[in-house]
């Protein structure tokens, strides 16, 4: 990889973290503005879409985005998942900053092109541009509700597990050591672990696992409109929350992931793919 | 390929195209139909399906129709797709016309497929065959809804956009020298990227992201009843919209694909299939 | 593979049509139970699946009974693709009835664990064992629904046509001269085109299209209490609909693959899989 | 796989299983807290998902805690499969009571995990900690709902025939003598077994098919406030339905894949994957 790598030039490499993270934006907020704004606005009662919706939205943009920057950059498309892979894999600790860099734009400018085609429904569902449409765009404790009690610390915890969740399961579904997917399916897999998430993870805090996620989409609400883009539902700033736990919790996951499989795996590759290993066969 | 084709021929190739669009068409107008008339009929309250059900059956209709010709034609069943092909891949331009005629044709044939089927729950759902049910087989801005105020602009700007994430995501789940699934497994991919834009991109013009898939249905309603095919809920000619829009969004995305992606990428191919990359290992 | 047989013998091919039948069986079934009967008792309001949990269910059956059964018998588990593999691809006629009775041995066992297993819930939900819970075991025009105006002759053009897209996909994602599946997946993809015609073509005579699929679950239904299970909602005999329909859409369907696809496919296997042809490159 | 296992030791197999069975219930018993606490307190409309999440997100923890495990282990997560392991395919029986604690342990921790995340939701919905969410970390006869008369007879039946079903598929899908997904890709179909189950055998008992993911959770709620955890909604000892059913249904399951199928398949491997063998071709 690290010929290939010349070859392309970190250019290249940043070019590829800023496409796949937008692909990412692109559809996970676009499908939340499609069922809480459009949806919401054309049939209250079935809508285009529910929260399973979103669950699937996000994971396939998860899979899609990977592919497209996958053999340029590795493709990590979240600073979370760059961080650990510095701590834990060798990724060179003075490409992470860039990286952060071009997946927070690659967010930003994908939440633009989504701020801009849902301009009519976002208007006609929330013209004051509050926090009833604000999560299109970035996470809130509750999901901005305030019937469920989590405010910031209940959802950096959350944010902090989530996201060693992503982590260890990402690590474990690219090690070579182990019995990754083939067939350069390991995207689609890594989808699923954000559809999983979405739907086992998604109460407390919305499942950002991905400070580049949350931060770009609400610059570019703040930027356009939504003037309380860094604050929640009870007031309190907010926005460091999404950014501050997936950070730590994938160094968390990293190392669980460490602890727990990887110092057991045999350091040989593992017999040519196609097959799972049964024991004692 | 090019060896391959001339054994079958353009009227193969042609032949295919028909056939895969004809899938696609046969679950894309029947799950709407089975949603919006049939559904409505039998049971108000859960139907026969959603939103959901209709994202997934319109890109599990484009998996199993690239199946059906991705050998001989290379499955484009979509004119748009075509077009960007010619543009960047190579694609013969004298081809062009001859593949959306098939592609058009695949389409109107399902879609009569589809209304014969339907006839009995088209005319309970809707007697006089007007705007209610022309979703079944055609597009409308908004999905046919007053209450959000998209009109043809906005939804020729959804189908550039929807479009263009359809096609950079096409070359980028294709292009050898990348990381595309392997074990004949892109269709599925490609059925994927559909499933995951009529979850977000669906809201303002129903993602018609395909010109064959909009204009052969339309044109199949006209001929059986729905004398409003050409007009949106205001009475505006529409029908432009999801021909114009997708075609642009097509070369849009291709040139999206190769600026960000495709001209750093190594001209060699990649590593044996079944391993995606991980950086600095 | 006729070498492989002559070791299994009929017998094991039989057993594995069985085995696989039953499992495809004892999901589709136990879903409707689920859905219909156990679901709507515990929970009206959101209930334990819908109607996309059919569809999915059905469709990972026929994933799951494929896998059973593909080595031994190749995993038809539906006379009717018995049926149409004699006519198209040569599969012995002499054994075209066998694998149908066992098939239907098959089917007839899962529905009597289902009846078994949901006894409890069918009687609490439907105490007379009536058309109301029929649908559990067998399909029915319309789904047993009066408002929608379809019986037996529209039920059996919707079971020509929709036995007619199964059929010409299975070959389509089988042909080893088309671009199918590699990796042993070609399951997972038939199921999808399970999951996609439940969603789209089940309005009208709830997608048997399959006649030991109808005919066995509707004897171990009729034998368990369930008099009406000959007759639809309106007295009339149903039970021939989804048989004849499937068989003679099976033929049809193999036939439209033969003549749009299957002439045109060079008769020299592929390039090594792992890559959907892009044409002119 | 014996040289292998020798390397990284009975330690590192029981870590792999304790990491991988830890993974499923984080999703599990995730998902449940999330559509039953979280979403019912945000939005009793439409919530964070549904049943339908709630089969999906079990089987993708499937899915997921396989990949964690798969290479050290083989992935058993599931003590009932180890004991069919070890009664058909020669698992030595001494490893037995090791893995089902270590199981059992990664169960315990992933549920106290989800007891701290969801603490502020199962208190909001559920202050005295009572049966109204006991099914968010274990099992009861009929969900918990006294509509459907079953009991723990029922239930019992229930999870011998569930389980039989999960470990005659889970055979199927991973002998290499059959026709087994590649690519490393047996743990999504193992994961979509577990999908189909809970949407069509989710009824009388949850679906626990796992007696370390019923018992493990169970004691992590009893400890953290759930003094009836060891009870169903009529006040009878339950905890031992979900132990006692799957180990005898998965004896069941495999004892029926060897009789129908296992009996019959030829010795040999069969050929390269990547193409589902089609009889007489």
């Amino acid at each position: 990889m690290a010929e290939r790598l010349k070859r392309s030039g970190l250019v290249g490499e940043l070019s590829a973290e800023f496409a796949g993270t937008m692909v990412l934006i692109l559809f996970g907020c676009g499908v939340v503005a499609q069922v809480v704004a459009g949806g919401a606005l054309t049939d209250p009662a079935g809508g285009l879409g529910d929260h399973d919706s979103i669950a699937w939205a996000w994971g396939l943009g998860v899979t899609l985005g990977v592919y497209v920057a996958a053999r340029l950059s590795g493709a990590h498309i979240n600073p979370a998942v760059t961080v650990a892979l510095a701590v834990f894999k060798g990724f060179p600790w003075k490409k992470v900053a860039p990286y952060a860099v071009a997946q927070t734009a690659g967010a930003f400018v994908a939440a633009l092109l989504v701020r801009w085609n849902y301009s009519e429904a976002l208007a006609a569902a929330d013209p004051g541009h509050t926090i009833k449409t604000q999560g299109v765009f970035s996470t809130l404790p509750a999901n901005g509700n305030t019937n469920l009690p989590v405010y910031e610390w209940g959802a950096f915890r959350d944010q902090i597990i989530g996201t060693a969740i992503l982590m260890l399961l990402v690590l474990a579904v690219t090690d070579l050591f182990n019995t990754p997917p083939g067939a350069n399916l390991a995207p689609f897999v890594i989808g699923l672990i954000v559809v999983a998430i979405g739907m086992a993870w998604g109460t407390n805090a919305g499942y950002a696992i991905n400070p580049a996620r949350d931060f770009g989409p609400r610059l570019a609400s703040f930027l356009t409109g939504y003037g309380g883009a860094w604050r929640d539902q009870y007031g309190n700033l907010y926005f460091w929350v999404p950014i501050a736990g997936p950070l730590i919790g994938a160094v968390v996951g990293g190392a669980f992931y460490k602890f727990f499989v990887g110092r057991y795996l045999p350091t040989a590759e593992p017999e040519p793919p196609g097959r799972m290993p049964v024991p004692e066969e």
